[in-house]
């Protein structure tokens, strides 16, 4: 059986195809130009496939999808010029009349690191996925389901206490200023420091800095949902970033709630090479395809 | 069909009797002693109904859920004296052989809440339900389900980002200092300005600064949850009080994303007499019996 994965990211989509086991047999990406050159590339590479059963698909957002809505399986209203009010679902399926499991992009690695996950804890039942990169977003299974009511978690715009030494930086999210994604995010490096994030050492104090509001994020959703695991992707993120996370969470929270030990809770992505969300999909899509 | 029900509050316990249709048909209430005398005085408030079918159990905490723990139905680590370690499930399970729901005060509340909602909304399955009182906590429904894989929530601990004019002010949670229950329980009145909450006027800057920690608590949980519904409830909570919330609600979300009609969206219990928990445990109780 062949499923297929569509992750369709700001800067370029991952479009691949897999079996039953989630393993990936083709994969192929381009960047994201219009809707629609960059969907026709979409369905001209599933197109090469007979016998596709299902598609997952993990999109950047903000997306519509709440399935009572006639807007449904649309991109809504993302500031990326040309692509607001795009029906990506409905583009996919004109070309595939194949079942379509449609998500956000965290989501979709959420879901992709849970799955792994439970492979080797079969008590897990939650997950929460965080990318720290060009913005910051996070995707959550809880009870083996994602969450949302009136739309998907938005995570990365909550706001945190103010580090001590950073009270000067004004934060570069163009709505809210400093919530986490406009003290943390990848663009606060050159905002804070005039030098690019991969150019700045780990030894440099504003590492700390980004570490105490990382770690507020993490408590925060620890408190909230009391999940099983914390996964960090994106490029911001690495195993070294995330030690002083696990300090600085250690510090806030002061032993209140046992989390059990943190290098198992607070982790990295468990699928290498930025691999989560077609995972995801690929699982997603085979759900979709049974049910 | 008779259920039964105990709200277990760390300073009184309300024991009710109630039909399948939720409604109370007799209750009492007494203070939170001894656990003994106390767990005594709710079975013998039982033994005067016969045929009673279920029993729902909301306590106060922190309390064990997971079904798989051997401590499951236990009072754990409260500093209450005489009530850590308590087998609260036990001692009743051992004089009613009858199904008995287990959750914390917060969650029997919003699942009370949660339920007389749908009976108006259909579409909504989530909600989330804070007490502000000597205390803040809050409990969860996502997908009609609680939540928590490795425990019940504890949202009244998350860090917020300070007030301008409330700098100086420490907070007064033990373990935290300054995080939610530190900066806006009931006994922060009387840390803040030296007199009761109670004694302290609504046009008073110190509600404002209050309504901007609480609005913070509503946007982390809107973003990490997105829920149908928030419902305050509590000593601190007035409808006056929430309007102040709302305004700061409104500017601090800067139209990020819509959660429909804020007078809608953050409320009042819309059960009365603080009988959400109550109305909650009866319908815990009689899911616990059919299942």
């Amino acid at each position: 059986m062949l499923l297929g994965s569509i992750e369709a990211g700001g800067t370029k989509f991952v479009c691949a195809v897999g079996n039953e086991d989630y393993r990936t047999m083709d994969k192929t990406q381009f960047p994201t130009t219009t809707p629609e050159e960059t969907l026709q590339k979409c369905i001209d590479y599933f197109k090469k496939f007979d016998d596709l059963k299902a598609i997952g698909i993990s999109s950047f957002g903000p997306i519509e999808l709440r399935k009572n809505s006639p807007k449904y399986g649309y991109i809504t209203n993302t500031p990326k010029p040309g692509w607001a009010d795009v029906d990506f679902v409905g583009t996919i399926k004109k070309a595939f009349d194949v079942p379509i499991h449609w998500t956000t992009d965290v989501n979709g690695s959420a879901y992709g690191e849970y799955v792994i996950s439970t492979l080797f804890n079969e008590h897990l039942n939650s997950l929460v996925y965080y990318t720290i990169g060009t913005g910051v977003g996070a995707g959550a299974i809880v009870n083996g389901q994602f969450i949302g009511d009136l739309g998907h978690p938005e995570m990365g715009h909550v706001r945190l206490k103010r580090h001590p030494d950073d009270l000067d930086f004004k934060g570069i999210c163009p709505y809210h200023g400093d919530c986490l994604e406009g003290l943390v995010s990848g663009p606060t490096f050159e905002a804070r420091t005039g030098k690019k994030g991969q150019d700045v050492p780990l030894t440099d104090h504003v590492w700390d800095i980004m570490a105490f509001y990382v770690a507020q994020a993490a408590i925060q959703v620890t408190l909230t949902l009391r999940p099983g695991k914390i996964v960090f992707g994106g490029g911001v993120v690495s195993e070294e970033f995330l030690k002083k996370v696990r300090g600085q969470f250690d510090k806030l929270m002061n032993g209140y709630i046992n989390v059990g030990k943190l290098e198992d809770y607070i982790v990295m992505p468990a699928i290498k090479e930025n691999g989560s969300a077609t995972f995801g999909d690929f699982a997603l899509a085979l759900l979709e395809y049974r049910k």
